[in-house]
């Protein structure tokens, strides 16, 4: 029971790498993933981006957009890529990418592109403040406006 | 074994209503309930009500808006309604809310709402025709109109 | 995060609806429903049917009638309805209705029938008075007496 | 991969013993049992017993009486016990006994008695014919005639 | 909710019997078990028969050997038998042997041979004295020394 | 429902990267991870890398070595890599490394090691061929030749 304890030096903007394999109990009733089960993979990629950016609990706080573009089958393997892309005072959103692998032939296809936000919590549930993310390159900085768009647009939606 | 088949004569627009009791093995670490798991709930409420409007099987397209406005906590009673608010040729938006109850002080909270859409689909998963919706009053109108922005929304992001 | 509390005037005895859907997960190796998982969905519906009455934590004491009327199928629809019929000094019994919807066709066939039994506790899990049940018409009072039938056959048995 | 098939000669009514262990995902927000996961386990073994003694499929058509005892807690070891009391032309009564175990003192509590009724059925789901339950002794026709009592009060029951 | 407690003379190095029924949820995209469930069960049978034995909680440290000697199909009974081998200081083996029935032809197969390595900890999870287990014959005597022979093959391999 | 197929052009030796979140549903009584959680995460992940690595379905065949360094905690990420270390005719070794990752600390611990050996199998379940593993390094070459006695171990052991 020795345990090889290291204060790692992380990035934490390191993406979140995580694989499944679908089981028939991931399924519905058509044989292919049942969307509840990647929502549920997609949240905890996305969670746990945030938790090691914020170096904090976190809890979700809304979907902007969630497409599912190509069906997950029975046996596939599923890959999620979860990142930071943009945050503010005490919220962050995270971009989650899905792909689905037929291990067997190799082929591999894009199957869900999700945006979520999390708000970072102290022990009481009260929100607290999260470091600021500031884009390293084009792409991130492209990332982080098109984040502050959908954000804009979901509060106006929200105060309707 | 005797059945009593009736070809019920319902309304295919009727709201679903799902009732469900927060146990720990729907918890996160923070003891109140884990995100994946209300998305679960959200989904099945919402592709009820679109196989219902569609009498088809359908798939998840896309979430479209979905706001965690409240915690639901360890012991709560979760309470759902989803409904069709919107139909275009192959695709339903459904509208999804969740109130959380303390089945002991009665009190009750709105905590998610949430915008999906969904697409009949044949045997095959061809996406295959839905009747049209015509909304019946005043409010139905402002939600349809409401979800023809959120698709055209949708549209406009995915297509950058 | 913005809370909308509001202490609902709700009737404590109005029923509990319940819509569940019918995923691999939850079938036997003949493709229905596997029994414990009607059973679980059962005694969720009674219990909060039970709570709401009580005011109060309950615990399931006894079923004294489960009768599986007819197969549930992979893809339906499940339709839950439970309600108080009887309370004495510490427990009540609830009646709980399954139906199972083909979402598609329309077709509902009665699948469930089941009397369950909850006692009210508290934090110790001591027992506790709940309020009394004043049936108020007759099939209420139909209802009411049938479960002092069954709650006497009950005790007769146990004392055998 | 070399498998070791044995035809054995197994006494047809052999009881199902089974062990299970209480993590927290059986537990309830009362951090005991969940009674639907009992339920679950209990309907797994009497079903086993059922189909040993029938030697065919078997689906769950009644629970005539469970009563719970005594609470099940977390970290309880969960010992049940189940065998087959009655046999008519298509269906079977199993009688399942439930205790719950502290490993650590070794104290062991009597926790549910249940009695469920199985149906024999075909690939089809069509009730076939089972065998006949002799008793073999005074204890196994108390049984018999317990069981025939139970059966008949829930005909008479079900006719209502 | 009477509770017959009574302190069990039980013998604390009977074996563990545990019996399972094969469900969609437990399978594989090939209609097999699922190895994690078959390790889930196994664990569980190891753990509790070490938790007799110990008078103590305990937490698993190693598997030593697992083997799977013939695949589980849906709708096999499973037949796990979990016996303590060897005891050290703090640590102790079970061994864990998996059969899978078919309840309807009454063939039976070895399934799985396992052997795991459990320690005893108290309530801070630091590790505790367990009792010192006498082989009470030559087929334990055997098998005691077979546990000598995994450990100190694990204890080199882990040096290494 | 735009696919965007591509046949990638993947090292079918590439590892596989697995992130999981403890949620209360994974752990034991005991606060911590219920080791059937660990072990099914830890079959999935190396299944996947055998899977790859032959263009096949593979079926578990053996563990030969699992030790649980130390406890994985409720709230902790968990991080699995998986390799596969040996090629034989029809079987390969996978190489399993588990770490628990505090992700609001950054701190990491190793916590399970895990060698698993994985059969390619055709529709009938029957042995099929794989690629041979041509060690690439030195360090490859020390894990190929250390399956290698792990494998002979196993071997020995199961014939006795």
């Amino acid at each position: 029971m020795r345990a090889n304890k290291h204060k790692s030096s992380f990035d934490n903007r390191a993406p979140v790498l995580m694989t499944e394999g679908v089981l028939p109990s991931h399924t519905n009733a058509l044989g292919t993933i049942f969307g509840g089960v990647v929502m549920s993979w997609i949240d905890i990629a996305g969670a746990i981006a945030a938790k090691r950016f914020a170096r904090s609990a976190v809890v979700t706080v809304a979907i902007d957009y969630m497409h599912f573009i190509a069906p997950i089958r029975l046996g596939d393997t599923v890959l999620l890529h979860a990142a930071v892309t943009w945050a503010g005072k005490t919220s962050m959103e995270t971009e989650v990418t899905v792909e689905a692998e037929n291990s067997i032939t190799g082929e591999r296809r894009r199957s869900t592109l999700a945006y979520l936000t999390y708000v970072a919590v102290d022990n009481k549930g009260k929100p607290r403040k999260v470091p600021p993310l500031v884009p390293r390159d084009k792409q991130e900085k492209a990332k982080f406006e098109a984040a502050e768009k959908r954000r804009a647009q979901r509060l106006k939606w929200r105060s309707a």
